[in-house]
């Protein structure tokens, strides 16, 4: 099958390029001695979770339960969730997971560490922990400091609970390159001040997870952050390129789409909208996609089926029926929109895979 | 099993107030002498799909083939594909689609009327056809003039084809009552003069398909557009009551979420972000939705699973595993993010209905 009789909107995942990717991001975790932990959210499938382990990952990370179950049910083994669970079912089937993974979850608030360690305790399967610390992105995290000293301590003293250092939300480092790189020094020696304090209160701390695919290359200007949790590098997108960290040749997943009007001048609609490219935006770039054909073709509007796009100045017209090819801006949502991805080498369709957690919200 | 068992994120639909929003939208038509042919892309769901066809709509519209697959399956008969239709696999699955129910497409190109009837024609399923005209939207469809009349010509000569009428896409109709009853009018006088054209050239139209829910009780101000095809009218969103065209107590669809980390100051994060909600925005108000306990809270930003929400002024604080709920700026979106509805009754759920329409992009 070739690339080009897949139905669209269909993703489409360039496989040499994929591995390229794989491999690059591993060899620089290796290098400088990071343990490469890549989340899963971005490629939500089996398939490439195995790929990057066999590439020398030391386990993944998810964002949901859901996506736990999925990954331990495919035989990963070293999980982590990066995400407060909270509610009796929930914790039911955390128990449930945990006896089939070594597993890791990650919470900012004795509410949190409190219940999962009586489910753990009940279940007699003890979980790791990690306590989320907030070194400046205001997300989720205890701000450095007592209050984060003594949650940290809590959970090393919780019988069911395996206290086992900290995680931190990056968040994207944007700009020259100079700047991102003094982002990430930053932000080490905020995490080996934490460390310090932790330290003096008697806590070890065996893993620090960080890491966003942004400032990936990076992460060895920030030693005290042990684990990486880098997903988007795997596929690449709009954003990736908009931060600097990618090129356009680095861009291994693109949407096929087709022309279906041309009704209107100046314009032609594709079968893609905001089901399929979903409405994020990415700072410095126009529209929703880059078209690998013609980026002078600008996708500016969207409803849910229906991708306005303008031609540019030099656009050549294009037929009913034309197939074209986006990178979208965000890649980990685009994924999340669709049931399968069809994995190519040049134009012969190789494999189709099925993104097995997509949509595992809870 | 009540409301606040449901695992979070998850949708919940209040019935009482879906079986009257479908009830009076209904009786307007009937009222009016309007086919009411309603959107299922807010949906997805065959149940609500058959309460519809229930009270007496005529049929459903659909935006994409895989959806009338599953509605076809799901016995709805009378069914309009108001999207253009290409490429061998999808006609080949169009055809068999036609064999199981009364099927009416719609595209705005010879190409592509070109392509159904030749199928249709193999297949010996004749299909019915709706032309689209532009009338401003500037999306898909033939500005009226020759080109337009030329295209309805060739359709009502084309064997395999059985051409119906006309499709419009009205988009949103905003601002205040008087401007939303000129521009409905005003939208009804160009359909009747594209009507005269084609009577001109002695095409008789049987159907024009216009009509959106921010309109729909408007719809009565363009007679000569005979059926309409709102969708959103069933749940309503934020984008309704920014239209001016529901309140919220008229909104059907709520998303449970759960406070997972309230460690920032001035701020709880929820476990749903734009992977639950999608990055849609509604114009004249902040943020991706409303929480219903407290209008207040402001959810400003999100990462695909973390929902930032600000606290007001008057906010009282917000507990770890806290219980909220969201209507959100789009609901045909966010219905597209998950695979089930929870239906209740008060806080009783009274069903567990399948989105067996989510995610059919082709």
């Amino acid at each position: 099958m070739k690339t080009w009789e897949v139905e669209t909107p269909a993703i489409l995942v360039d496989l040499d390029r994929l591995e390229r990717n794989v491999r690059r991001a591993q060899a620089y975790c290796d290098a400088h001695g990071i343990r490469f932990r890549p989340h899963m959210k971005t490629h939500k499938t089996p398939e490439i979770g195995r790929m990057q382990i066999a590439q020398g990952a030391v386990g993944l990370t998810c964002a949901k339960l859901g996506e736990v179950e999925i990954m331990a049910a495919a035989g990963l083994s070293d999980l982590m969730l990066a995400y407060p669970v909270w509610g009796a079912g929930k914790l039911r089937r955390l128990t449930a997971v945990a006896e089939r993974c070594c597993l890791t979850v990650v919470f900012d608030s004795a509410e949190v560490a409190d219940a999962i360690a009586e489910a753990a305790r009940a279940a007699g399967t003890p979980i790791g922990a990690l306590v989320e610390v907030d070194t400046g992105m205001r997300r989720c995290g205890v701000a450095p400091g007592p209050a984060l000293v003594d949650l940290c301590r809590r959970v090393a003293e919780l019988p069911g609970l395996t206290f086992r250092g900290l995680m931190t939300y990056q968040g994207w480092q944007n700009g020259p390159t100079d700047a991102r790189e003094a982002q990430m020094r930053a932000e080490g020696d905020r995490v080996a001040a934490v460390l310090n304090e932790l330290s003096d209160a008697g806590l070890t701390c065996e893993a620090v997870s960080g890491g966003t695919s942004p400032g990936l290359f990076f992460a060895h200007l920030a030693p005290a952050i042990t684990e990486n949790r880098s997903g988007t590098y795997v596929f690449n997108d709009r954003n990736m390129v908009s931060s600097g960290a990618a090129t356009w040749d680095d861009c291994a997943m693109r949407i096929a789409v087709t022309v279906i009007s041309n009704a209107v001048s100046g314009q032609i609609v594709v079968d893609g909208g905001s089901k399929t490219f979903t409405s994020d935006a990415t700072p410095g770039f126009d529209g929703f996609g880059r078209f690998v054909e013609d980026p002078e073709l600008t996708l500016w509007k969207m409803n849910e089926e229906h991708g306005y796009t303008r031609l540019g100045a030099g656009s050549p017209p294009r037929r009913i029926g034309e197939r074209l090819h986006v990178i979208p801006n965000h890649v980990c949502v685009a994924m999340n929109m669709q049931d399968e991805i069809w994995v190519h080498r040049g134009d012969e369709v190789v494999d189709c895979w099925k993104i097995a957690a997509r949509g595992k919200l809870r």
